[in-house]
This record gives structure tokens, C-alpha cells and sequence, in this order.
């Protein structure tokens, strides 16, 4: 197996991608392919001692940056690393793509190199959250910030799958976020989406309010990429910022610094949990192979851990998956019976 | 000054709701009439001391439930507690309203009884949000699930008002919900706000993301009702699982329990910044009058709390700002001109 690892995406590119790419091959027993300027990759990969026919690199002349606008520069800069990660799967010379470049470049280039599964209106991107008593999948949160019903519903069936095949979950309970609990609350939108995942075959259990997200009701929670970009974002800035202020309060005193240092260390296990580079990147599904959007101040262990999400979707066929599975649940066997 | 408390809101009401009314005339200088079932209120009133001539009881026979579907409720039910509270400002009876029930049925209650302020089209529910360097307003947090932009630049200028007269910030920062910086980022209603705000007069610092809320970078924030009640639930949430999660991994070490009693001892002026007992309500701002929602949990702290929420609206007047600044900014000198 062969993961194109988009060596310039990110805002530590491409110092930590090379290194959290050595670390993978090290950790996964996979093959990776560096994409980007040869010459820093290379400087970079001088650096670590690595089996040589696991890392190879191939050179990409151009960068998407963060300020340009994702649709026009895949289009326009057909060798930059992101567009040239997605053509390597396209000729079946890589598996899978991992970037922690522009998400939307990131998207852009997989929807142009790979394309879209049949039956998937709009990919989206699927995020992990740490609950109470495990993990939950968040989608999407942040490929579309407007919705129809459908793709909600599209959404929940590749939710289903994910939560299936890679969160090792057998019957999946899916919920739609919502601002109350009765299926006629909120906007025409999530009312409609509630009425047609009440009529699916999925287990699906309803409204899942705000409050019980980090609770762990549902394992897949579905909702429109703008309100998911804000819940991710939001989540990951009060998680930081409530730490820091704990912290902040026990510097206050100096016999509580003892205390402090105690519960600290203790406390990695929750660090572990609650730190997105544990979870690597967040898996684009819908599109025609295997594509993972990491954040964008990845560090190696994030890259490393990306590249695991990665080899996993490939063994467990995650594309075929939800191939197979949108065409039995929303395509039926009549194709004109299309929601 | 006489505030009206609906007696018969909330998750633990009448108990708690008289315990805080008789804690805020205590605490506040001012009159509380608790309205609501006169035997229920009586036997609870029993229980305290406190100055006769400060609490009075206005007797309502019915009652609005959680599952009631407000619209029809509040024209229905004509002698419910919350109708009856509203209906006294109205009469001039009372100055402002505190309510722990179903936020519809209070919202519903208060358009009903007290009208809109003209040029206002939509009322919106602001809720105070702690972060790193203070607080900040978010609003709408549920009025409004779906909203057009004009509806958001009334929401800023309504929060704009709150944060300089009762938030006491001089030149209030107002930013914009949004999943990215650029202006042309998120969807149509938010873009199209956004070039609404720039053009308007106020301190407008354009698109705060979703990591940025608690960061303290915006003083007001400004969203649609849908986003704005799963952001404000989930920080709940998120912070209360955080909380317990932190105390679980410290149960599991003997050694560390003594450094976790000195650490929570410490920690309860965090505690304070993110109890939302301390904020004791959310103003729905936008009625001809001043209406508090409270947490629909409210403890006798919440209510007395909202209660003092209450009296520095009316102390400082907050209706009639708005009115005079909604006139201004979006009115003008024509009517016609406006928005």
C-alpha cells in the first residue's frame, strides 16, 4: 500500500510532514510518496534514518497557499502537490491522499482528480470527537456550508459506514443535530432531513441537542458544514482556552503548584483524548477514493496518525463501502426511485 | 422598581423560583411579584424571611408546559404565569419580566404582550459567554433558526447597545460568526451580512471563527438562532464533560487526589466564569420591554441573578436605546431608507 502524503500542505510544511511521514512507514508497514519541491523534501528526508524503498518522493512545482481561492487553483495549477497527490491515485500509483493543506484546495483536488461516488450529491468532511464514553463522528464540518435535505441523509449513510467499518461500531445509533428534541424543531431543513432519516433504514434516534454531543447518545451526528465547522472549531478553542485558564488559576498559589504538577501528569490520558493530532485528519467521504484533510498546524505525530486513518480506509474498502451501500439505501433497485 | 417572576418556569419551579426571588429583594433593593399558583407560592414563601412589603404574589391558573407548542400556547392559555408576567409590564404593574420555562413560550409571550420595537423585525435571545480576557455577547442563541441578513445586522446593533450599557464596554467590537476570515467565506446569508455590517457604523472587526469565541477577540458576536443554540449548548456541555472527565482521571490515583482537593479548592473562581447560574439569564432583546429568559435548570442563584440581569436593563434603560439607535443606524431621518 502507497499514501500520497501532499508534502507542502500545512502550516509546518514541509519540516514535520517529512518527519511525520518517516514516522509512519516506521509504525504502519505502508509505503508513502512525498509530493512537492524535490530539493526541500529531500533536505528534509536527510535528516532521518529510514528504509529507502518505503519513501519515495515525486516533485509537484507549484503550492496552493491558504489565501487562494481553492476552485480556480486546482484548476489553474495542475502540478502543485495537491492536485498532483490526487492524479498519482487517479493512475493507481498511491491508495490514498493525506494533506494538511487548504481544506478547500484539499477538497477541490480530490473532487476534480477523483470524483464523486455515484449516488453522493455533495462529499463531506468527517470529524471525530472525543464523548464520554468514547468517540462520535461529526459530518460534515465544513465541505458544505449550505444543505439541502438529501445530502443530510447522504451524509448520515456515510456516517453509517465510517462508524461501521472504521469505528468498529455494529449498528451505528445516528442523530441530527438540532436546537431541540422534538422532530419538529429548528429550521425547514433539519425538519425535512428528520422526516426522510425517520423513513431510512438507518438507527437512526433522533435530535441530538448541543448540550449532548460530548455526551455520547449518537456515534454518528449529522449536520450542515457550516454549523459543524463552527461546533468543531468552537470546541477545539473552548477545550484549549478552558485549560489554559485552569492553569492559569492554579499558578495562583504555590501549594497548589504541587497539586497541579500531580494532576497534570495524571491527566495525559485525557490530554490524549481530547488532542486532534491523536485522531490525524478528518477522512473527505464521498468522492472516488480514499482522500484524508488533516489540520492545518499538523505536527508529525498528526501526519503519522493521517496516514494511519489512511492505510485503514483503504484495507476496510471504505469507498466501496459506501458505494455499495448508497446504492441499496437511497438508489434502491430502480434508479429513478432517487431521493 | 418591580420585577415579575413567572413562579411556575423551570426544571425545579416553585421551589427554586421563590427561594431566589426572596434571595434577589434581599440582595438587589427592589420588588419582586411572583406570579403563578397563589397556594403553591404561598406555602414556599412560608419558608423564608424577608420584607413583607417587597414580594407580592399575583395569582395565574394556568400553566404553560415544555411540550406545548408556544405559538398557540401563549394565545391559548391567556391566564398562564408567563402571560400573566407580561401582561403586568403591559399595566405598567411591573418593569420587567424573569422567566425559567420554555424559552418559546416566554419569547412568545413577550411578543405578544409587549410588542416589537419598531424598526426591529426580529427579536433576538443574547446569552453572555465567558472567554480568556473577559466576556463576550452571543446573539441570536435561539429566537430566530432561520434568519435573513438584515435580521443579523439588527442582532448587532441590539448587541452593540447591550454590551455599552450594561457590559459597560465603551466602543463594543462586533464580529461576525463565520467558518472562515475572507469576507466572501460561508454561505449567502452570511456573506451578505457581513458587507452589511462593514457598511454600517459600527466597530465592526468582521469574521470571528468558531476557535475564536472564547479568545475574547469580539465583544458582540453575532449568528443565526440555529447556530448560535447548538454554539451555546455545546460550550455547556463540552465544559461540563471536560470537568467531569478531569476529575475521573484523578480519581483513579490515590497520590493525586490530594493535589486534586487543592486544585478544585483553587479552581472555583473558574468555576464562577463558567457556571451560567452567575449570568442568571439571557435578555431577549428586541420587545417593547425587558424580558429575561433563564436556563430552563435555573437554580434560586439563577433567578436571583436574572433578576439583577433585569434590574440593570431597566436601570439603564436598554429599550429605549435600542429604539433610539436602531433609528439612527438603520432608520435614518427617512423611514424609507430603511433597510
Amino acid at each position: 500500500m502507497k499514501i500520497a502524503v501532499d508534502a507542502m500542505g500545512g502550516d509546518y510544511a514541509p519540516v514535520e510532514i517529512v518527519k511525520g511521514a518517516v514516522e509512519a512507514v516506521k509504525l504502519h508497514k505502508l509505503e508513502v510518496v512525498l509530493v512537492g519541491d524535490h530539493a526541500a523534501i529531500t533536505k528534509e528526508l536527510a535528516k532521518y534514518a529510514y528504509d529507502k524503498n518505503l519513501i519515495s518522493v515525486v516533485h509537484a512545482s507549484e503550492v496552493i497557499r491558504m489565501d487562494e481561492a481553492p476552485a480556480v487553483a486546482v484548476r489553474k495549477k495542475r502540478d502543485s502537490s495537491i492536485v498532483v497527490c490526487n492524479r498519482l491515485i487517479k493512475e493507481e500509483q498511491a491508495d490514498a491522499v493525506v494533506s494538511a493543506g487548504s481544506t478547500g484546495a484539499a477538497m477541490g483536488a480530490s473532487l476534480l482528480g477523483l470524483g464523486r461516488i455515484k449516488g453522493i450529491d455533495r462529499p463531506a468532511i468527517a470529524s471525530i470527537i472525543p464523548t464520554l464514553t468514547g468517540y462520535c463522528l461529526l459530518l460534515d464540518v465544513g465541505a458544505n456550508a449550505e444543505c439541502k435535505p438529501v445530502n443530510l441523509v447522504q451524509f448520515a449513510i456515510m456516517g453509517h459506514i465510517y462508524a461501521k467499518k472504521i469505528m468498529g461500531i455494529a449498528q451505528p445509533r445516528v442523530g441530527l443535530l438540532n436546537i431541540g428534541e422534538e422532530e419538529s424543531k429548528g429550521k425547514e431543513l433539519y425538519v425535512e432531513a428528520h422526516r426522510l432519516l425517520k423513513e431510512s433504514k438507518l438507527n437512526f434516534i433522533g435530535n441530538i441537542e448541543g448540550r449532548d454531543i460530548t455526551r455520547g447518545r449518537a456515534d454518528v451526528i449529522v449536520c450542515d458544514g457550516f454549523v459543524g465547522n463552527v461546533v468543531l472549531k468552537f470546541g477545539e478553542g473552548l477545550a484549549r482556552d478552558l485549560m489554559w485558564m485552569i492553569k492559569q488559576e492554579l499558578k495562583k498559589n504555590i501549594f497548589v503548584k504541587v497539586g497541579a504538577a500531580l494532576v497534570f501528569t495524571q491527566a495525559k490520558g485525557l490530554k490524549k483524548r481530547i488532542d486532534y493530532a491523536e485522531y490525524g485528519g478528518a477522512p473527505l467521504l464521498g468522492v472516488n477514493g480514499i482522500s484524508i484533510i488533516s489540520h492545518g498546524s499538523s505536527d508529525a505525530k498528526a501526519i503519522a496518525n493521517a496516514v494511519r486513518v489512511a492505510k485503514e480506509c483503504v484495507e476496510k474498502k471504505v469507498v466501496d463501502c459506501i458505494r455499495d451501500s448508497i446504492h441499496e439505501t437511497i438508489l434502491g433497485d430502480d434508479e429513478d426511485a432517487r431521493v
